[in-house]
């Protein structure tokens, strides 16, 4: 269980995988760009790196939880980099939200290495990963994934695989992100129905939630969107509008129209030109009532925060 | 517990529910448009009457499940309906989706013969009917709702209660099957995005019935779907588009814009246009999919039954 | 010439028409709910009647131009209406805008009483309609449309028949509203990705207005919406919102998915809810600026007007 | 007038392009990559080069009329390019249709070789750039433009000016194209209604073709459409979805939501899905038809050519 592990990335995300990685025994050489990030860590083990390329041990296995693809390919990409430390067995765990065909050019470029590359995104906001109950979705190598799989089972709930392509699980990930976005906007237009039709959004939303959608997504939003509470985000609104439009991305390098992640991400981009970015993604919500006429307070408290 | 109680509607809802209140020990007086429908429940003991009028007893309570607004108001608004039948201190319980206002005409209308409408309109198929597992919502007149909520406690597994706008129970029904067709809208773009990326969709639904959206609505809809499963209809599509349409027919009287609902009456639409009237709802899945350039088994073998 | 016709509603496009009629030499009664509104035309040679049934004589013509399907059965389908008048060889020519369905039924109606229905909706705004500049739509009764279209081409620049049924004229004027409010919604949006981009949205609204749209609607259009003009109306946004909403009635009876009338009814009815019903229908432009995050001025100065 | 021109891309477009620059005199150096399609200006006088550097004179001027983004970049960005040929002095005047993003990147590594960069794209099908009756855009610097506006008014019926950014004409130029297959889209949907209702579409669209709508693109599309005829194909729908996508594109990156961009992208990708790439982009219509349920005999003519 002494395994040593790369880990790149220590975020809202990644600073709690990290924490539980370090629990359950394994040693840790961790790099984040803003180093102060990476204390606490120190604090309970972790070896600090200064560059990226530090974190690797040949033939071993580095975790990256980064923002988006161009983060990934910026630490992946240039010559020394960590891949090219890691060399023949290596192996690189890819936790972001990232476009699948992003993922098949990484596992591609990483062959070169022979390092393979295995997608693990995960479902969860920053309470679920420091909770060890994160949904893992991993695709990839199958050799690799084997043997990543005990480094899994340390930080989430349970892991969905998905094959050998690496593209796979990120095609999931979208697919989940896109029928989350697809409830908040149900949600809010719903809700709104009901508040203009003299019914009281709470209990609506608190049916639904003991009922037909008894399950976390549509608790957790439902009470967030009838409560108007958008602030701190959980999951920024911004984050919301890349990950709509990579899924539309991937939509239409498929050829697959999806008139439903079109209309959210027109609804998401609304609210990010309004100066809702930093807001919860449930802000949107705010546009759904405002196109209704209603002035939510919402709307004036949380503005330009 | 041996109070009598008139019936009208004794379709695929209505029969099961009619059954649990004869099982419950009610006395119950019945009538159904095709008289055949009724000998079934005749041989439990109910009493059939040969016209909708004479279900009622002075001061009793009627209870409807019949298609639509059409359908009531012809059992309702003809002199010597059941309910001037009903009259001073009779209560008609309406267990149909129909629209808000609809919901309050015949509130007013009722109130002239001294009868308290009572809307208690369920979610649940045929199959939850039987099993008394229905949720039911409910609003109107005060003192008839608590008068008929043991009544309510025989049928269903639950009872939300809305106040006393004879509408806001409809309005909270349309709202929950808005949301559903939302989220059936929502796997079905999801799923093809997985099918044409070469995920298995069967997988994808799995993984999302047990994680983030494990309950019934993601589970039993994101399996049919998946197994492309369309026939016998367990909520017929043409329904439906009814529904979806009374939702945006109230959110237009009421000014709010609901453009997920306006997407989803496009493509329920497509679907009956296309001669899918009568497969299950879920089977707008098939438009998804050949949008996108698939031709499902499912489309052939189906259609035109 | 000296024909005598009665003439109902005289309106913002009902008083230019009928002055016009005046002017070819055809004798007139006339009647509207608002007297006042008569005078004029009185002092032009018109007889002003007390009552709606007045204006007809028997075996004559008589042309409506109402407000909505609702105003016109008002004065329709009462006892002793002016169709019973009319009687035998009598035809009643209609120039509202109304759902082909109200249109079909009207023709029923007045069948009844041996007076034929001619449908002769208009297109353009009380300008064209002083200049005698209306393009007209009519269908219904072939005979009585011959026997009518003299008048008609004392009314307009030109008269396009569609046939016998009665509601073909309207279904053809529904699709040439419904298609100039997509242009509206389409310079919308164009200009305001123009202006978003650094680019001066009147000098692309004039290019467009010299080349590929040089016509009436975009020349129009786009001059309004480029300079944020909204006010006075035109043609008031609610009408608009009504003509939409029955379009999409229309196409519903017909299963026909009409998903880019589907987000115009949407963007109306937003710009509804917002308070803006008696701005230009051109106002909607407001909203695509708002929800790109542009403060328009013109959005604060005309609201509530 | 013998000022010598270099060309490349001598497709649909820049064939007669070129054919009218010979005819008003300027001697041409052209480059095609299929050089048998070079023959013919050969004919007429041009120097057929073998590399598409070669077109280029020091301080000269070169039109580029190339398929996409990436063609153009392509010729331009390898070392020993045309742009380095033509060094200081030099003008790079580029017709084709893409991202305002795209010209700007241009333009920027054009001025490393003193390089100016003019956006030229420009409104027509092939045969009006034969007739010399193409709508130029222009932007960019200043002094080019004025350099080139002779050039200009020898090919087509009109220039428009919009400053120096040299993304601002293909701004415009998104704008329109945009306006064009929303033009598309309601009279598909405006036609699909008509005619489910009884009323024959190639009279609606010859009316408004003679009337509200007497301009080019409707007239044109309104008779391709209401008679289906989609081939051959005078614009791709292939490439027509491009245009929409590169309009969504920069409106995302300026956030600015189209909702109705949105909704042609999707109309757009569903005709490449089932097989329309290669059918004028009119042919959209088709999928109009069959979501109301129609079989338009097109479909089965012309798919798969």
């Amino acid at each position: 269980m002494s395994e040593t592990l790369g880990f790149i990335g220590l975020g809202n995300m990644g600073e709690p995988i990290a924490a539980n990685l370090l629990q359950a025994g394994y040693t840790l050489r961790v790099y984040n760009r803003t180093a102060s990030k990476a204390a606490q860590l120190a604090a309970k083990g972790a070896t600090v790196v200064p560059r990226p390329e530090d974190v690797a041990v040949a033939g071993g296995i580095v975790l990256t939880m980064l923002a988006d693809d161009q983060a990934i390919e910026g630490v992946c990409l240039p010559a020394g980099s960590f891949v090219e430390r890691l060399g023949s067995g290596g192996v690189h765990v890819s936790i972001s939200t990232i476009a699948p065909a992003s993922a098949r050019r990484l596992a591609e470029h990483h062959a070169k290495y022979k390092v393979a590359y295995v997608a693990t995104p995960v479902f969860g906001r920053p309470e679920a990963a420091a909770a060890k109950r994160l949904w893992i979705c991993t695709s990839g190598d199958a050799t690799a994934r084997k043997r990543v799989m005990p480094i899994l089972a340390a930080i989430g709930q349970g892991t969905f695989e998905f094959g050998d392509d690496p593209g796979a699980a990120n095609v999931v990930k979208l697919c989940g992100n896109f029928m989350i976005a697809s409830a908040i906007e149900a949600l809010a237009e719903a809700l709104t129905l009901a508040e203009k039709n003299g019914v009281n959004k709470k209990d609506v939303a608190e049916l639904f939630g003991k009922t037909l959608f008894a399950c976390p997504v549509y608790q957790g939003y439902g009470k967030q969107i009838s409560e108007e509470k958008f602030l701190p985000a959980g999951f920024r609104l911004a984050l919301g509008l890349k990950d709509i439009s990579l899924a539309l991305q991937t939509a239409a390098s498929s050829s697959v129209p999806m008139p439903l992640a079109s209309l959210l991400r027109d609804r998401w981009m609304t609210a990010v030109a309004k100066g809702r970015a930093d807001m919860d993604w449930t802000a949107v919500a705010l546009g759904v009532a405002e196109d209704a006429g209603l002035k939510p307070v919402a709307a004036n408290t949380n503005e330009g925060k």
